[in-house]
């Protein structure tokens, strides 16, 4: 059985927490917080403490704050050697204090509170200063059912920038496409089939042989209407752009 | 019994043709198309012809056709006053000869001829001259189990653009999001699941409210190490200007 704590109350860390509780492999001893009626609801099993100079002796503590906190928790920590890790996609592994075992256990995944659990698959980014620290966290991953990839601090910070594309930009497309169905008094449900689609095709093919639309089949005629039907002139400059990186012959224009 | 010819044999063509054929409500009577061996081989109990003179009388024309060769087709027929109908999202109804009862059947999906017909949701937006049509295309749509919107040739002009956005564009994230890992040895599946998660949240979700990542945040910093990051500058410009939109205060940097 792996014992963890967990130090942090935001979506990850609430994450972990549910999501290590439904495991018979890991056991989640004490829960960190800074503020304490953040986390005393849930689970009642788990010792909760605002006290950092209090930490119970685990496994492995996971240390799941802001990006910019996590330098400054890591360096109160008063114990040296045990494994911590950190769960940023865009912060270095050094990033945490040295005095201890250094990792990283980055979940790729868009996690709310209100993401549902069971249905929702997170695969995790693992990094170790010792080659022996990375089984502890394999273990962990497989506890809870999820892939897991060996991504140095390198890598991870292209793979948060791949991350932004396929999540917040995609949801930058969803937002323009509802605008202009708001605008034109079009029930936005009616993309929703197409969206989840066009999601799935991934599942199974590249991205670059299923592309279909105006763009890749040189239609240039819808390409202007389409342009001319926008109202905002920064849609207009996003259209025009990834038109060009579908087609390149769409610059000849 | 609603009697179907379907005129064409691309993609959607033949994905009505395989929707209507697991109909007990419909009968696709007959298949038109200019080359025979394309439609020769499925299903064997549908007539199939090339003469464009020689067809059934039927309910409803379908004529699945590339746009550019709607008004060829549809001039051609040698009847008067039956319903036909399009199923292009970018072509008005008014493309279609006036000599016929004019409609519009658009399937708002990305189809391809490798598309799992039993696993895919086609909503169709539907448009008839003649109001008393309109229930043919209705019955027509609970007969696949298919939703169906009502949708004139403006807001279809539209939507078709808001999909462009929602389909190619969200594909366009996807590919650039490969090009990155590819470049970098980190496996595309890795992000898999949140192409997958970042879909399903709009489900239940408005894509404005669920926004997530350096941008919205603020996170000014991230965002110039991003964009150092990115070797294209066309990607560069992508991630800049879609930044700004989700972050207004982007621009004044």
């Amino acid at each position: 059985m792996l014992e963890v704590v967990i130090l942090g109350s935001g979506n990850v860390g609430n994450h972990l927490v549910q999501r290590f509780e439904k495991s018979t492999d890991v056991n989640v001893i004490q829960w960190y917080n800074r503020n304490l009626p953040n986390i005393n609801s849930f689970p009642k099993s788990i010792i909760k403490t605002n006290n950092i100079n209090n930490l119970l002796e685990a496994d492995i503590y996971i240390i799941a704050v802001n990006d910019d906190k996590i330098r400054e928790v890591s360096s109160k920590l008063k114990f040296n050697n045990r494994l911590i890790c950190h769960t940023s996609g865009s912060k270095n592994l050094k990033e945490l204090s040295s005095k201890n075992r250094r990792a990283v256990f980055y979940p790729l995944q868009t996690i709310s509170k209100s993401s549902d659990i069971n249905n929702i698959k997170t695969p995790f980014c693992i990094e170790c200063e010792n080659k022996d620290d990375t089984k502890i966290l394999e273990k962990l991953c497989n506890s809870i059912d999820s892939k897991f990839y060996n991504i140095n601090s390198k890598q991870r910070e292209k793979l948060h920038l791949a991350a932004v594309f396929v999540n917040n930009f995609t949801n930058q497309m969803y937002s323009i496409a509802k605008e202009i169905t708001d605008e034109n008094n079009i029930d936005f449900d009616i993309l929703k089939p197409l969206i989840l689609e066009t999601a799935n095709k991934i599942n199974t093919l590249d991205p670059e042989s299923v592309q279909t639309g105006p763009a890749i089949r040189g239609d240039f005629e819808t390409i202007k209407k389409h342009i001319n039907n926008l109202t905002d002139i920064k849609h207009k400059s996003v259209y025009k752009i990834l038109s060009s990186l579908i087609n390149k012959d769409y610059e000849k224009l």
